[in-house]
Parts: structure tokens; C-alpha cells; sequence
């Protein structure tokens, strides 16, 4: 029998915890959290019960650990003329990941859900309005933004109806990146001084380009397509055991 | 044995059937779909369950009667000098009523849940930004609006973002009716003439100051308090059968 190396075991130990969380996220967001069976994220992930529990003590663990998944692993992204300009990759960045990454929709829609009341959905709008304000503070010392606005007020305003816009474009099948160019594009001209907004970009596509390039939408296509996300490929059919 | 007139019974049954609207209502908006039993909600409204299914021939049934009373029953508002006024006044209002009717919440909580596909989710959606679409038309015919504004976008922007304040509201706790404000203040001057704009009420209370004039807050306080709702008072321990 041979005995594996402390790293050897450890690295498959991540790629077995990896493996869950995506496999959670297919059924969460299939599901929803209270209809969601353990017995199918096994399935999916092709490991065994007493793996999941390795990893995560309870349903609950799980799905707190998914939700948690959306302010984990911000892209580094290039820095930009403009704070504000920073400020809308922001969201424009998450709803390029919304598109092709399924641990990021499930968290989202687990963050939107109102059942179990023991989940904590409240940190992740918290995280987002602090990386907001964090952002737009940068911007006003700069001068970037209009006398007197106090940069909480957008930041809450933009983390809560991107959050609605994303639940409305998934209901009536709208395309997610289009309603949140239009958010940007009717705000933005109320948070930063003229010059600076005629500078932004807010159009559709956003996304794509701060990570890839002015030729985002092509180079996306070529590294996106078939479901796998730029940023982090989806086990394929990993086998794994705690 | 007396025999009731046919008026009598029928009016009964209306109020059986919205003593039951009511308690679902309660426990939708506490329990959301999934969890809600129907044992709670016929001991609430003090009904037997026969009369339940005389009304609502299924827990389906019953919580899509509550989805859409949230379209139903539009308050009649009195005529406001500029269309945008009634556009935004759509929204201040309705965030007067969420605080104030128990039924209006359980609504929007079954619209932004995920589960049970069943549900006809999109219709809400579909309603309110078909009214929004309907008001912001006339304003753009009587030139309140800018060049070449779509009424489509802003109307979907509205909705959309409205629905996503509702629960990061409800999640963090904070007043609904600030966070649509600032929705409003910072939405309204890119879609209106700037005459239009300077004259438009987006500050926190319209929703009260529109229906109960300007001393809104005051008749609010009045009228409201106690939870009982300025529109449809809550049948209060009403007991009755089919």
C-alpha cells in the first residue's frame, strides 16, 4: 500500500471541498435552499456523504459557505483613470460572472431567498456596500464626485437594485448585463461631476472588457464558452474523497 | 332553522375568503412558500380547512391569490400636475402600503422567492412595468420627457431595482421608503426635462403625502398606526365558514 504525501492529500482535499461547493451551487440554484437534497450534491459531486460532512458540518455550513462565495476571489482587475470607473466594474465584473459561473448564481439567489432564518444573508450586502463605499470615498478625494454626496447613498442604492435587477432578469428572462448598464448609466450622472461621467463606461459588454481587454466580448466568447468560467474552471468530473 | 338571505351568504364568503388572504398572508410573509403550513394559516383566519379548499383548491392556488394582490386594488390617487409625478408616485405609494399591509408583503416575498416554478412569478413583474410603461407614455407625449428616452428602460429599471431595495431593506433593516427615494432622486433627472425634474416630489413620505395630502406623515400616524392599513382594514378576529 503506498502512502501519499502530506501535499498530495491536502491539494485533493481542496479539490473535493471545490467540488462540493460547485455541486451545491448546481443544486441550490436549481432548487432553492429549503427543497435542495444532500443526496443529489453527492451525486453530482461524486463523493461520498461522509466526504460532504469532512467539509461541511450541515446543510446549513453549506449553503452559508456558498453564499459566502460571492465576496471571496474578487478579480484583480487594472486600475483604471477614474475611482468611479472602478466603482461600476464593479457590478459590471459580477454580472459577467453571474453569466457564467454557477457558484456565483447560486449565492446570489441564496442571498435573495427569505427562507431559513439562520442563514446569514446580511453580510454579503454588507461586503458589497463597504467595497462601494471604499471605492467611491477614493473617488471623492480625488474629486470625481458632485458637491455633497455622501458615498454610502449611492453604494446601498447600487447593491439593492442590482440585487432586485438580477432577480427580475432571471424571472422574466432578460438579459442581466443590459438592465445593469442602464442602472449605471441613469445614476452615474447624479454621483460624479460631468467630466467624469461623459468618461465612463457603462455600456453593455463592461464586463468582459476590463477583464479581457477592449476586445472583451471576442475574447470571451473564446475563453467562456461552453459554461467554463474564466476565472476559475469547474472540476470536471473529479473523483474525490475527503 | 333561519335561512339567510343570498346577499348575507355571499357577503360572508367574501370575508371568509379575504379573512383567509389575510392569514396566508401572515404566514407566507413569516414562513415563505416551502415552509408554510396550511394548519397555521386556517388557525389564524379560524376557518376549518373545508372552508380553505371551498376558496383556494390548493396551498398553490392560495399563494398565487397572493401574489397578485399586489396589482389588484391599485389606490386611486388624486391627478398630480406632471405625469413623472404619477410615475414615481406609483412606487412612494407602494412602499407606504408595504409598511402598512401585511398582504402586500407576503406578495412581494412569494414574487422574490425562487422555489416552487410552479408560481406565476413573471405576471407581477409584467404588471407593474406595463403601468409604469402606460404613465411614463402620456408623460413623454405632454414632452416632460428627455430626447429619446425609451419608456421601456426606465420603467424596467424602476421595477427591477425597486424589487432588489424591497429585500436589502428587509434584510438589513433599513426604511424601504429612504432607499426609494434615493432610487427616484437619483433616476428621475435622466429621464425628465430638468423643468420637470426640479418640480418632482421624490422625498421620503410622498407615498402618505399623496394619498392623505401634505400633512401626510401626521394622517399617516392617524390613520395607520396600530398596523391597521389606511386602505383595507384587516378583518380582525372575524369568525367564519364558507
Amino acid at each position: 500500500m503506498k502512502t501519499e504525501r502530506p501535499q498530495v492529500k491536502q491539494d485533493r482535499a481542496v479539490r473535493t471541498r471545490r467540488a462540493i461547493l460547485e455541486a451545491a451551487a448546481v443544486v441550490f440554484e436549481e432548487h432553492g435552499y429549503d427543497a435542495a437534497k444532500l443526496s443529489d450534491i453527492v451525486n453530482i459531486a461524486k463523493v461520498t456523504k461522509g466526504a460532504l460532512y469532512f467539509h461541511f458540518e450541515s446543510k446549513e455550513r453549506l449553503a452559508q459557505a456558498v453564499i459566502d462565495a460571492q465576496n471571496d476571489s474578487q478579480p484583480q482587475l487594472p486600475p483604471q483613470q477614474y475611482r468611479a470607473q472602478d466603482f461600476v466594474d464593479i457590478g459590471m465584473v459580477f454580472s459577467h460572472r453571474l453569466r457564467h459561473e454557477v457558484l456565483i448564481r447560486a449565492s446570489t439567489r441564496l442571498t435573495l431567498e427569505y427562507g431559513n432564518r439562520r442563514l446569514d444573508r446580511a453580510s454579503p450586502y454588507e461586503a458589497w456596500i463597504d467595497l462601494h463605499v471604499a471605492v467611491l470615498e477614493e473617488a471623492q478625494r480625488r474629486g470625481e464626485l458632485l458637491p455633497n454626496v455622501d458615498p454610502v447613498v449611492p453604494s446601498r442604492l447600487i447593491v439593492g437594485a442590482y440585487a432586485g435587477l438580477n432577480t427580475m432578469s432571471y424571472t422574466l428572462g432578460l438579459d442581466l448585463d443590459a438592465q445593469v448598464a442602464e442602472l449605471y448609466t441613469h445614476v452615474m450622472p447624479n454621483v460624479v461631476v460631468p467630466a467624469v461621467a461623459i468618461r465612463l463606461d457603462t455600456a453593455p459588454g463592461r464586463g468582459a472588457r476590463v477583464l479581457y481587454g477592449p476586445r472583451g466580448a471576442h475574447e470571451c466568447r473564446h475563453q467562456c464558452e461552453g459554461g467554463v468560467p474564466p476565472q476559475e474552471p469547474a472540476p470536471q468530473g473529479v473523483r474525490a474523497s475527503a
